[in-house]
């Protein structure tokens, strides 16, 4: 090999997978050493992440990779695999634009969330009280944007999500598997929103899953990024499930319905 | 709800998914009877498929999942989730552009494979000898093409993921929870490729993985849409491991090499 | 540069765009000469297809490129883009997804319709007349598909792109700019389509710039990539309308709508 | 209709398209009324705008679309498209994914740019000097980045594209067709950016453009909408051009060099 070759070789050098002929290493461990031996959620953290999680940690991953494969097609992500696939496309291209969606506002939460109980947890290392520390945080979010991430939820008052999960987060902090400071914080955010007089805000799935992120020691990206993984599932089910249906074309209103037109300031 | 309301709640009709407020079933079940009870494999099969697998079809569901995770920054899929994510958007949007690349020639060969080893087991049922419908089968795709989809590999003379896949599999068969048809069919195939004086064409991981999607009675397309679930991991991880890498706008080539010029009939 | 930089450089080798320090050639033309001269269609001929159209060649490319540029939000591709605009990412994004849409089904029409065409030409080139080739193409769709491309309308009972776009194509042809076979092969087509007692089924917006395309002397495939270029504005105008909407996680109902919930054969 | 329906209706509003039966109107006009009258890029305006373009307004919005097209491979929009259509999906899946790619860094910098320049505008109607201005906004964005959106180019000294744009915007300037103002704060951000000893740090193609979107009078945001419509006249292209040459699952480097391997910390 030359030496711009290398160059070459370099600017695509990666530390997750080597080929050589008849050989395929992963993180240094050659593939049929993981076939049948290593579990999928396993794999998933050995291939995201890096390193091998402990049982504990996995169980704590596969639960938030089992909550939050779906919310029906109301999800705007969802509607987009369906329609997408009614179109003459691949499952690929509806998978795709399925997960695409999955941006700041919709997938995104979780990742907001994990900084902000990280920024919760570094002032309570600072002195703090958890209280003072959710307050505080909760202020300052609520003076950019009405929405606290990973906090209430438009259509369920108590997302059915939140107490299994925690639930188990609990039993890992109990048995001292995981430290429990993310979910402390989470606690504390959870009174902070409770004000007299309002509806509770209690956390959603976002909120729960990101305390198990945060717990298990991920960078915040990875809550969303392991997020879309889940959602994939559910995103590949609806494809599926709409593809045997054979509509084509699918719009998002039933033919008998017509999208209203409002005339606008150009109009004459 | 008036009859309108109903048209169009009709319109988005599923069963995967049912919601209510505090309430969310997947194909009946509530979701909190799913955390922490199911795992995420199982969940994949009860999801995209349906029902509940059998230990032995989630040990060879988790089998091909693991297997298919990566092959390295060479493959098409992964570089243009690392090029997309040094871009300036989310993962989710990488992770998007990685797998609308598995079309028909990246991902589909697993697809392809399924429906000709259903095409040799309908012959065989017909009465026709392994040997003869495979023969007659890669006879009929060597005269439109010059792939026998699910077999040989242009980097691997042997891929390594073939023999433990079919370990697991031959197993299964052994202990009667599969019922070897699709395994007989892979292997009348490799034995049709086999010409004296050739270089020998043994199952690659998408045969093999046909192979398991085969025997767990799986529709064709399924084996494409299984894949994605797969190989969004190794899209997400180089995805990842790229954004941290903090370059900018990737291009295929080290910024010292230019792409050719090669003067075309339309230049001056 | 040594001899394996120029295996790379050559495996990106281009017609279409040269680059040094300071200069950008396109197809041989220095871009300075080509900013403020040329014309944006005359542009995506010259880069698309090569060579320089002529005017009246232009001129056809123009009008099929602005008749086709939105249907409104029933198109999938258009509520695509609307829905994931609101979801937290770019309008790259939400132009991605859209575009994606655009597969055999919703924007290929175009280009199966300019393949049947071609073979309409061929036939009469081999001595049949228009009417016995365009009725023998049209009963071999018939008997795959319901759907003959190009030809007939869900909505229309006329569309009403059709008359204007034929209109300049017959100006052209009679002005001798283009040779006018692939008009004659639609007309054909119409008239196979005119069965006694049944609703006609007149040329579409597919079937009409399909005419255009293939007048043009286009290969088949940029009938839909020419297209796309054409619908990315809708999509994009609507977008760019929806996000100024500042609606968040845009579903296919309305908010009061649930989707319905049909037990499936897996259902307990 | 009844109610419900006119709050699906509703639901998917628009002031962009009504179609009925037989009649399609773009923002008041019918169709029929636009192809062969009005131009592309009138179009172009009309539908994402709204109104109707001066001829001076079309004519630099025409040189902008025209100038931005393409860069050639090393783009990563370019590279994704070109592999994306070896992979076995249509046109519309290959531009879908380059588009994609044009994201807050690679396609990003021209909206950042209209937002400097309109920043600089204000802050010398509030009395400050032009120079004062931009020294003063250059420094706010040394202080959080390497980069001045839309200024100095990695590749380019001297951007070929800056001055024909430059050109004809002055042109339009000096026969009062636009006002001026963006083309001033442009210049004297040129001016802040050139200090003594340093390579100066001229207009790029995202700088020259901003500077046309902004005297147009456009909202920021679709400096980079009207640049994906651009752009994607270069992707078509290429994925087309990578089309014809019949490449299969083209990765990033030739097929004789692999990617490196480098150990990482979790490797055994």
């Amino acid at each position: 090999m030359t030496t711009s070759d290398d160059e070459a070789a370099q600017w695509w050098a990666t530390s997750i997978t080597r080929i050589a002929p008849g050989e395929i290493d992963h993180r240094g461990v050659p593939v049929e050493e993981l076939i049948g031996r290593t579990g999928f959620v396993e794999m998933i953290w050995f291939m995201v992440v890096g390193g091998t999680p402990t049982p504990s940690q996995t169980r704590l991953l596969e639960a938030a990779l089992v909550a939050a494969t779906d919310h029906g097609p109301q999800a705007p992500s969802i509607a987009i695999a369906r329609m997408t696939v009614t179109c003459g496309v691949g499952l690929n291209g509806a998978v795709a634009s399925g997960v695409n969606a999955l941006g700041d506002v919709h997938g995104g939460a979780g990742e907001q969330c994990v900084v902000m109980l990280d920024d919760a947890i570094a002032r309570v290392a600072d002195g703090e009280s958890w209280d003072d520390a959710a307050v505080a945080i909760v202020d300052e979010h609520r003076r950019r944007s009405a929405y606290v991430p990973g906090f209430g939820h438009r259509f369920h008052p108590r997302d059915p999500r939140r107490d299994p999960l925690l639930g188990l987060v609990s039993e890992a902090v109990a048995s001292g598997d995981v430290p429990g400071r993310h979910l402390e914080a989470a606690l504390a955010f959870e009174r902070a929103l409770d004000r007299p007089g309002r509806r509770p805000v209690p956390m959603n799935i976002d909120g729960a899953t990101a305390v198990i992120y945060g717990e298990l020691g991920l960078p915040a990206p990875l809550a969303r990024g392991l997020f879309l993984l889940s959602r994939s599932v559910g995103i590949l089910a609806h494809a599926w499930e709409e593809r045997q249906s054979g509509v084509r074309n699918k719009g998002p209103l039933p033919r008998t319905v017509l999208p209203a037109y409002r005339p606008g300031p150009e109009a004459g």
